[in-house]
């Protein structure tokens, strides 16, 4: 190691290509996007499900508001061009964990088709599956675990979405959920129940 | 499932701890931060550890310019603020991979201390692994795969770290890299090496 060996060889290291990366780790990447109204269930679903796919040992990571929002988009606000730029990173951040063979769950309200189209638009196809957290939006209302309907409905917090700003619904998500008619468990069985069944981990 | 079964109970999941997911997962997260001149050996180096490690098993993941530049940081340029922008970003995203547990290995020139400090203080103590990929500098001018040193040289390109923009050395990287004393595999080796004695990945 004294002389010089590389000087004239290509430094030029092989590829690993997507399909050996998936081979070795024993999974498949995809974002899995959960979208829907404030206290819907999306996180909550979002983390009990990472904790079931952790138990059998698989490699999976939720993105929400507590680990995006204080970090990487930390410098956007709430202008509608920040709130745009807030979907389109985390919809990359997704991507990279996708590609990485990760299971990513994603956990935001995301109100807009377009936004989340998007998002979509950066996974091959079937590697997005959208997760429409679907409870009747009084269920939502009631759970309010932090007040923010309240002061919505008061007219305190502005451009709160079902309130008085718009949510698109879904027009085709891959899975719809009814948060009202299952317990946290049952629900996020569901996800991985689709999860196996597209053999994005084993069986 | 047809009546309402968690209208009343606190809809709230359990959380996994970052010890709990590192032990289901068998490694611990870390950011490998590859720095040096254009043409060192960064994302050779990197991209040959992954391949060693993805054949372990283990997960893991290279963040460069070529997963980078094109998707998360796109719109962004190459003003101070941009590059400084760029730099905040790969760290955040490098701390997420490292909080799912993934050996996230960064290649990027990165040429200011006060950017690296910066990523580095965004993990915890003994997580953040500076490597400071350092063959002399005519190596990296002769390698030159894209030419660019000697545009640089010839003036077409502006501001090129090493020749008219500064390189600001790590004053205590935790490993130092000359890629012309050895192979890929041999360099690569020494980063996995680093790895296992400090049992982020297991022997």
């Amino acid at each position: 190691m004294t002389q010089p060996k590389s000087k004239n060889i290509t430094w030029h290291g092989a590829e690993v290509t997507q399909e050996e990366r998936e081979q070795l780790r024993g999974q498949r990447g995809c974002v899995v996007w959960f979208t829907g109204l404030s206290a819907s269930g999306k996180s909550t679903i979002a983390r009990r499900a990472e904790q079931m796919l952790l138990q059998q040992g698989t490699g999976v990571y939720v993105l929400d508001g507590d680990n995006i929002r204080q970090g990487l988009n930390a410098n956007l606000g709430f202008s509608p061009e920040d709130r745009n730029e807030n979907i389109r990173r985390i919809g990359h951040v997704a991507q990279l964990f996708a590609d990485s063979t990760t299971i990513c769950l994603t956990a935001f309200i995301s109100p807009y088709r377009a936004d989340r189209d998007m998002a979509r638009a950066l996974l091959p196809e079937g590697r997005f599956i959208e997760v429409y957290v679907a409870p009747p939006q009084s269920v939502c209302e009631e759970r309010d675990p932090k007040g923010l309907y309240k002061k919505a409905r008061a007219g305190i917090i502005p451009e709160f979405t079902g309130v008085s700003a718009p949510y698109e619904e879904p027009l085709a998500a891959e899975l719809v959920i009814d948060t009202s008619l299952g317990t946290i468990d049952e629900c996020a069985q569901q996800v991985v129940d689709y999860l196996k069944a597209r053999e994005f981990v084993s069986l």
